[in-house]
């Protein structure tokens, strides 16, 4: 799709051009080195004793057997994790309490949920490993485990922690222990008084399933404890130096001596920040003086990393009687999991963030539960909270006949819309996608009902159809803030008139070329005489983590800045070989330009630099405070079958405000990316606990993702409404996408069966009930 | 040995330490990676085949039987190098010929010297690899070869090249082609004159042997030829971005699509920055499309990489009756090897810069022999040289009864001496050498006959000595230049209190700690609080060679100028937190203070930079154009043996400016390798060629370098002329300390048996040859 430019932008000669990707020879050889690639001389294989309970005190472990096993190098419990204190770091994309990351790596004096790591071996291959894994002897004194928000949440409720008082603004407000690590609070405007004079108010309750970020890639380390007290870790993450500060704070020692070098990574989506084996292969390679590799099975994947919350939310919003929203009222408990930490707090700040709430009260909860500590996902909270508002507003626009995006562009968050949490909005494009799907050929053409044995219209073998189904069409929104944070690179200009771009920003979607156009950009020279690096911990300048859709955003702004700083270089190198003045010498595009006529294109000059002065290297350093907010509308078209309540996705289109797209193919596919997995979370992913706390489905064949046979072509409309604060426009492009989907489905739901769903995931038996229950 | 201080210089705070090398642990344990330690999934193993004969065209090559060796994956052979032209490109230590470079990886037309290398094999194992290579047929035409400089130089000789005529200046001044591939002519005054009216002229010959570097670690190299074009290197290079210089040139890559990923490097001394099997292992890798090691056997080091040229000198001292010199001739002839290109320029400078030649004149010629194409080998040329010059003033002072001492002294050169090539001297250290030496123990100590069966005093086990042995004591001065060339580093500061500092000087004598020591002098913080790092030549700006006695220097300046940078951006962010102005802020020691009396420490402002702004990060390039001339005189105690003719070391002192020591260990270190290398090359070390060409000792046990069975403690007197063209004084110290030994040992072996000799080395055979002729 051609990107919609909704202002009139500046002419550029690489940005939205689609270069073919640096990494992309490497990645379709199998060159490409991910996680569990790495191969030491002398490599140990680790293996971790995990839990079989959901909630137990560990009353002893011994661990005679193991080590006796021929073969065996090392063993390590939470004993030999350093003691830990209740201090909070800001690490990856959140504060962090060490206490409970390091009693998440290892379990301390409790386990907290199935699946959580006791103790780990190793040893030379990786079958001895289990084999004395299998030999380790943990005493537990089972106790029952807490698995649902609400229950969590009650008073007399079973407690994970003897030592969490519900805090608020950094303030504790309970004296008794509790579930509930910390309750948010936002107000604005009078929201009580304006229900009151509201001419329709809709308020509606909402469950969402605990869903997995479900990367291809498991998780991977590698690790070597130097003797000098140096370690070095070879792992798959989205922040090398988040792991770098994480290990640094775990294992007490000075962030300068851990060494993180991040292999490739088969995805996050934000589920690869907080570490899990790094120290645990850590502590065994210094006990055993040898490098040690641990890879995760699928099971433990799911199992012991941190999938995004399930969460219970209440929202009302009322309107007058034109339609334009005057209140809305906000509850949301979301599950921390074993450790406090939810997305409770974007969840609150983005449920009203889509449209002008001139009254509003949001009260969120972040509750502890029997289940693996929760984590970041894609617009971590904002999913949540937007399936519950975009749903209450369907049906107001439902029960007031208005049309949803009519209602939409009535009410739309605009520049100087004043959020619930204060913030007022620089120029954003929430309008600029209602519009973009107003525009599209989707909506403008008629529903219809696929001929049954059909396959829908976009290519796509997909299934067919009882002459039952029923069709339906929604529309849904959604926001994401977009982090700015710090990134740094070094740039290095080469006498062949080509540059090397150091850069800490591990690259998951592409971001290695979104970052080198801009670079390329900025010096007037092909993305393709860029030679992008992603470096270690040691050799470039400190980048937060790949997520918060701020790569190609903020990393971009630093080679921006690089660049900039180049072209100041090279045109005081050119003045000095022409000897003239500098300020009479500037740069144009790709080529250095004296008032008195001489010129250099930039590989004419990158060649003279060798013999003319020193070598030509900057770094550039930047901290942004966003990466521009973004939002998103989705369209899509449904089939309900009502026999088996299956829903099958027959039509979608995003369209999403992407500021400027700097490769447009992988904006495209961060959009597609993101309705996919939230399509998976709308219609069938979650976890399936028994009543110990057992997952039941922790494999790819029972935790249902959808399949390129799933889903249809996923059409995208960029829409650019350029972020003033990045010197191409860029915003954050990653994250929203994955918002709208789950409203969007149940407003089609909806349409098609005239009923929406108030539980995700709209698995066919849950709608096959529904449609039971509505029928009788 | 305490640094002796010529000036008052600035106190430091981590200059002039000795803390512990921060690879020490890695180095000790066995952890670090040297070039045959790499290892990659899918690598083959490489093989070369080496020409059996000196001097031979190449009729055909037939590789159809070894092609069908099972395993085999790959064969190579001149044809497959891309074409090279007659072009001059500026590589490394100096200007390098492309094809002759290219037809010294793998022969072209013709082989010139035993070990050239013909074709290579790539196979799944080195066993297979050698097989397949014993099956290629090569069909030779043999030609006579000629091994001498003399020799090769007459009319009439065997020709190398039939292309190659005699040039001067860059001008050609034969009209047939010739051996002698350049010839360099120095002279200024008016020697012809002075010599007529000198009190004394002594004239003598000088021949050297060819003597190698003989550094520990063979070549190993290992490549990767990428689908998408580029190309990986691990290699033991003493210049990453040398071997990316020259695998672009050879192979018609772009520069910046080659990667060099230096290993550690087990010595170089000048002889690792030409690349042999770097390209080979590259093209087999394109053929074969896997990685492909080679590894280099101790004769292939031997007799296909570039030793230090054997030469032919003709030395002429002129001094009036007072014992002033008042003028040189000399004609210096250096074997360049198979390719033009041995150190005969510097030889030619440095003949005579110890001292004040009001008149010289100086003639030289590289000359191609059928020997391995020569290289550099610490302070170039200039050993050759010394041992001659020296040797002549060592005859006058004799025959004028002057005590060599002050013979230098009174005719060392000094600030304001001009050169034969006409330099004229900044401020300069001989003198200060001369005295260091005239006020040690050891001159000052009587020489003593060593007791049979005595070991020496110095608590070495020495040799057991004959009751016949004849003692004596000399002296001998040297001078290098010391390169400048370009380096770059980038540095960031992490937030616990230390940095990181990128480099690109691969590491041969310390000098990552001999940086991170000026950074931390610079920053007023602990060398430990350094993290080195030496990057790949992705990820780090231009740095030329480790060698030119330039590291130090150079890179320390780079990381000193990174330094100042960093105090200037901490001086603004700690304005920026006091909200004062910038321009009251300074930095003093370790320490940000404002004038209004707020200060930070280093590691407090450090732990501040992540929560007040961006995070800091430099790059700092720098050219320098010499790393100031330095000067070496040693003084040696030798017992000679009249029946053996075998030259024992007694005592050794060593005295050179040095600048300023940045880590004195490491100055000692250099100082002692460098006259360990002189020693080996003055008494022992020599190629034994037989008539055919073939070098009969290519083993270390019959090539006979000193062991430490061999030598005393070497005393270092470190004197401190501080460099004005360096921050911190630094002068460049690993060549020198090479320069004077043979001379030293010469005039100790004359003080000793009453005659000089005129031939490398002073081998047993030789002097007691001479002895038997002397005695006739």
């Amino acid at each position: 799709m051609p990107a919609k430019s909704a202002e009139s932008k500046p002419r550029y000669k690489v940005i939205g051009t689609r270069p073919v990707r640096h990494d992309g020879v490497d990645k379709v050889t199998g060159r490409a080195k991910y996680g569990a690639d790495t191969r030491l001389t002398g490599m140990l294989y680790g293996f971790i004793v995990r839990s079989p309970h959901a909630h137990a005190k560990i009353r002893s472990i011994d661990t005679s057997a193991a080590v006796k096993v021929p073969g065996v190098r090392a063993i390590v419990t939470g004993a030999d994790m350093p003691q830990a204190e209740n201090e909070i770091a800001e690490l990856g994309e959140g504060a962090v309490n060490m206490r409970h990351l390091s009693n998440n790596v290892l379990a301390g004096r409790k386990v907290l949920y199935r699946g959580h790591a006791v103790a780990a071996v190793a040893a030379d291959s990786i079958h001895i490993a289990e084999e004395a894994a299998s030999l380790i002897k943990v005493d537990y004194e089972p106790l029952p485990p807490v698995l649902d928000v609400r229950q969590a949440m009650e008073p007399g409720s079973t407690l994970l922690h003897d030592d969490i008082f519900t805090q608020e603004m950094g303030e504790q407000i309970a004296d008794k222990p509790s579930n509930v690590a910390s309750r948010f609070f936002y107000e604005q405007g009078e929201p009580d008084a304006a229900f009151a004079k509201a001419a329709l108010v809709v308020e509606r309750e909402f469950r969402t399933g605990t869903v997995h970020q479900g990367y291809i890639e498991p998780h991977a380390s590698t690790a070597l404890w130097n003797a000098d007290g140096h370690i070095t870790i070879w792992t798959c993450t989205q922040g090398s130096f988040s792991v770098r500060e994480q290990m640094a704070h775990l294992l007490k020692v000075p962030q300068t001596y851990v060494k993180v070098i991040p292999t490739e990574i088969g995805g996050g989506f934000g589920g690869k920040i907080s570490v899990y084996l790094d120290p645990v292969a850590a502590l065994l390679s210094k006990k055993s003086g040898k490098p040690v590799k641990i890879i995760m099975s699928r099971a433990d994947v799911f199992e012991a990393t941190g999938p995004t919350p399930a969460s219970y939310i209440r929202c009302k919003v009322g309107v007058d009687k034109e339609g334009r929203i005057v209140a809305g009222d906000a509850y949301l408990a979301y599950e921390a999991g074993a450790y406090p930490g939810s997305p409770i707090n974007p969840g609150c700040m983005c449920i009203f963030a889509c449209y002008e709430f001139p009254n509003a009260r949001v009260e969120g909860f972040d509750v502890c539960v029997n289940k693996p500590r929760t984590n970041a996902y894609r617009a971590p909270g904002s999913t949540n909270a937007a399936y519950a508002v975009e749903t209450v507003i369907d049906e107001i626009c439902a029960r007031l006949k208005l049309s949803p995006l009519e209602f939409r562009l009535k009410n739309a968050a605009k520049e100087g819309t004043r959020r619930v949490d204060g913030i007022v909005y620089p120029r954003v494009g929430m309008i600029e996608t209602l519009e973009a799907i107003r525009d599209s050929e989707h909506w403008k053409s008629a529903l219809s009902t696929p001929s049954h044995s059909d396959a829908n219209g976009n290519g796509h073998a997909g299934p067919t159809f009882s002459s039952k189904v029923k069709v339906g069409r929604g529309i849904g929104s959604g926001y994401w803030f977009n982090a700015g944070l710090k990134s740094s690179v070094t740039v290095t200009v080469n006498s062949d008139g080509k540059v090397s771009l150091v850069e800490g920003s591990t690259d998951i979607g592409g971001s290695r070329t979104g970052i080198a156009m801009q670079l390329a950009e900025t010096l007037g020279i092909r993305a393709e005489d860029v030679n992008p690096i992603v470096a270690d911990t040691d050799s470039v300048g400190y980048n937060d983590v790949t997520g918060g859709s701020r790569v190609t955003h903020t990393t971009g702004m630093a080679a921006h800045k690089a660049g900039m700083l180049i072209r100041d270089k090279l045109c005081e190198r050119a003045a000095q070989i022409w000897e003239v003045p500098v300020d009479t010498v500037s740069y144009d595009g790709g080529t250095i330009v004296a008032k008195s006529g001489q010129k250099f294109t930039f590989a004419e000059l990158a060649a003279k630099l060798p013999h003319t002065g020193e070598a030509l290297t900057v770094s550039a350093d930047v901290n942004a405070p966003s990466a521009g907010g973004a939002f998103g509308t989705h369209l899509v078209d449904v089939a309900v079958d009502p026999e088996t309540g299956k829903v099958d996705i027959l039509r979608y289109t995003a369209a999403q405000d992407c500021g400027t797209a700097i490769h447009p193919s992988y904006v495209e596919g961060q959009i597609q990316g993101g309705a996919a997995q939230g399509i998976g979370w709308a219609l069938n992913e979650e976890y399936f606990y028994d009543d110990s706390g057992r997952m039941r489905n922790s494999t790819y064949l029972d935790y249902r993702m959808p399949t390129t046979l799933d889903l249809p072509m996923i059409d995208c409309l960029i829409v650019e409404v350029p972020n003033p604060d990045h010197p191409f426009g860029v915003r954050g492009v990653g994250e929203v996408p994955i918002c709208p989907p789950p409203a969007a489905i149940n407003a089609a739901v909806f349409n098609a069966i005239g009923t929406h769903m108030y539980e995700l995931p709209m698995s066919p038996w849950r709608v096959a009930a529904k449609l039971d229950s509505t029928n009788k």
